[in-house]
């Protein structure tokens, strides 16, 4: 497997990074993940926005452009000989560019029909926004402490912001559905900007179903009707339990499942 | 220069982690910085606990003992044949040991004679404490924000917690001296427990000044007869300057500077 | 019904307070709510102890004995020619205090069988304390605002801290059984140290069973056996809903309604 | 002195409301403080805007219109023989309306050329906002406490917000002047709309004074060239001492007062 460092490739049992960079010593790293279909980037544009975001948060930048991005990924593509792609761009103060190319992970498809096991973090999200998102860095001790917590049986946990109130999963966004509207946490919460999730509130749209974007109190998640996760690799992964608490996969989540299923089969 | 990684010693240069560490991926490495007095370290014990501390609380953990630490650190100074060593242990989840062993950098006579300037951040301190302390982690995103955002003529930015008490410098802790008592933030402010600050509690007792640890109003920074820093490399740094408010060097900061002297030349 | 004010007897109708009153213009009023059992005050010391310390901390004090307010409730008792007592003692700035002593309302008994309908409230608590227990005021806007918005179907609304921990009701204390423990929320929530709830507390030792004083997540709640309410009328009052969630009224409760009987009817 | 108390003119000593009115039992009662110039209402229109606002937070109303309580309160001044008058409105649950007309106290003319002495208090401001402004209502737990605790050589105290932001006073509202350019706390803070506020913000435009309404840090303070409290009765109360610190009165001050001198001598 070759990984992108720097303008070389070079074999993933060799790609490091200096104990003396910024990336390593105060986690100055800001990074996307990414995943293709049927072979093309998805929603790449918006990634490079919000890499591009983080990065100036902390004063960091790079001088590529979105195109020349894409070009570096697709040649990895090309280099692993990789049918799909999940990819993982980390950018460092240093600054060091790595673009790590692997295989996109075999999704098991129960995931999308009988759900998966949360339950809700003790540890706190207390996300540092920037432009009204939630900083993508590898120094959100919150998100990685909260998943070093997570029980092994469990697909991820949810965390409440400071105040307490619904934020979102360690690596996915939460939706609730509520006598057929859809409702999620606003970006005031205190949260990433999921670009999955940006695409199920315009696909909701599409299909004329309500979503409302607001503060979720935790007791919204125990009167639900159905529930789910939105992220990158899978997409919609409905949950089925949360904590002791067992939910359907039900309609509009297997409604939005499908609608998303079109989408991303058409890009 | 020789760095000590995974039991072998090796350049600098060299000296790297993979980026499939979560070390680097999502910053769960843990750190001290550690230094000697005449040769010889510094409250090692006190350093190895609290990174004992900071690695437990992330689940992560060593199997090197205190002395065999000691043992690896001495015999990194007589490899890179230092007179005065400035050492940073870093812990990373996979596991991963990397001992920086280095000259202690030529520190400015003057700062202890005329003092630093300093200013308050706007980045809020929001530390994870763990047993009473701040977890000393690469991933202190607020701390290293602050820093980043630090004017290049100020010595270290003052950080206020969620509440607005002030908390500790990015890389100090900070004392105010008024009517010749000792004040500084008490732990529940939500700080490191610098090993600087409580060789400076100690020997306060010894003197006999009286020394308070509670909640720390901003406005007693103004009200400050004298104001002052500590941290490892440098012991007590005198403040001149919180942003555009001045302050003398006082009498009883030169007092616990030689205090201190007198401490660290007789270990 | 005649009502105490200032060591005179006056007919409810009269009594009132000046509209120069500190205790109208700027709700400096501390108040306790009592009552009898078997035509005993029930708890009045700790009633009295709370009054005195609500008082301290807004810088009021009376010069009444407890066993002088003692006194005057027993022959407000007689004067009205009540059977079972509920008492309302209110004590302002001025300092005015004034002593309601009225027929305790007739409780009714299917709230110990079928419980009580709550909901948890979209206003938080914000305490302000003192020697760690909530001030009882006039003045605790969140509570009285929290009431005002409370669906007139509902018998109290549970109100979450500035955090989203699970606080109190607006006139009780709160406990969940899980697994056979009693959990309710710690004193640091930021709640009142309700007189039933001590009580409740002691009979749990006496009854070997666990009683956990916590922080206490809003989804414990939802994964409750049982939760009952505390206060001083009712005593014990079991819920059968939250918002849309129903729940039994359980074998461990009742065990506790059927303890505070032996209490109340042996004082 | 005649008060105004549901639709009858009784005397002050006579004065008074029920104890079972919830005005007093748990302080819904709601309220203004208005004065004259000249013998004229000031922005009458504003205050009433206010307290219909406080009262539609607490479920509360009133049926009297702007004009029916501006005639009001010119009969009072006529009944009472007043020449400056000074108003308070309550608006209790009930619903009571009483409005309460005397002689404005003399104001110390010092106040506007030697300036006050305040301090900040140690009690935070923690308002319950409706539409963007703070309720007005006499069960400001925090605004009244922070007064009772207000030495009584200090004019006022000022109240930071719960993060430690520069709020408000417990009856004014805080302007700081820093080169040349007007500084106060926004309204996101959490504090009252003052209406004096709201004139000098409008005079400043008009003196083409830069005025940013915007988070304040306590250092600000510290570091103010200028700094001056507003509210109903003295209009500007230049700052003098915050603690142990001392301010000029300056000049943007003295132009300020004398802006508003001659707008309220115009009306």
């Amino acid at each position: 497997m070759k990984v992108y460092h720097n303008d070389k490739w070079i074999n993933e049992a060799q790609a490091g990074i200096s104990i003396n960079n910024p990336g390593f010593t105060s986690a100055q790293t800001v990074y996307e993940t990414v995943r293709t279909y049927g072979g093309k980037l998805f929603k790449f544009q918006r990634h490079y926005e919000r890499l591009q975001n983080s990065a100036q948060a902390m004063e960091m930048k790079t001088d590529k452009t979105c195109d020349s991005l894409v070009e570096i990924i697709e040649k990895g593509i090309i280099l692993n000989e990789l049918k799909e792609a999940y990819v993982r761009i980390y950018l460092t103060k240093n600054p060091d560019l790595i673009i790590q190319i692997k295989e996109l992970p075999q999704i098991n498809p129960q995931i999308h029909t009988k759900g998966v096991s949360t339950d809700i973090s003790q540890i706190r999200r207390h996300a540092y926004m920037h432009n009204g998102t939630a900083i993508k860095t590898t120094a959100a001790f919150d998100v990685f402490l909260a998943r070093i917590k997570k029980p092994l049986n469990l697909y991820d946990m949810i965390m409440l912001n400071d105040q307490g109130y619904v934020g979102e999963g360690t690596f996915s966004n939460i939706f609730i559905v509520k006598d057929g509207i859809l409702i999620t946490p606003a970006m005031e919460t205190g949260i990433l900007s999921g670009i999955t999730r940006e695409v199920i509130i315009e696909l909701a749209k599409k299909h004329r179903i309500e979503c409302q974007e607001r503060m979720v109190g935790e007791k919204e998640l125990f009167e639900a009707d159905e529930l789910f996760l939105t992220h990158t690799s899978v997409g919609i992964a409905p949950i089925s339990k949360i904590g002791e608490i067992d939910y359907p996969v039900g309609k509009k989540t297997l409604e939005l499942i499908e609608a998303l299923d079109a989408f991303t089969g058409n890009i």
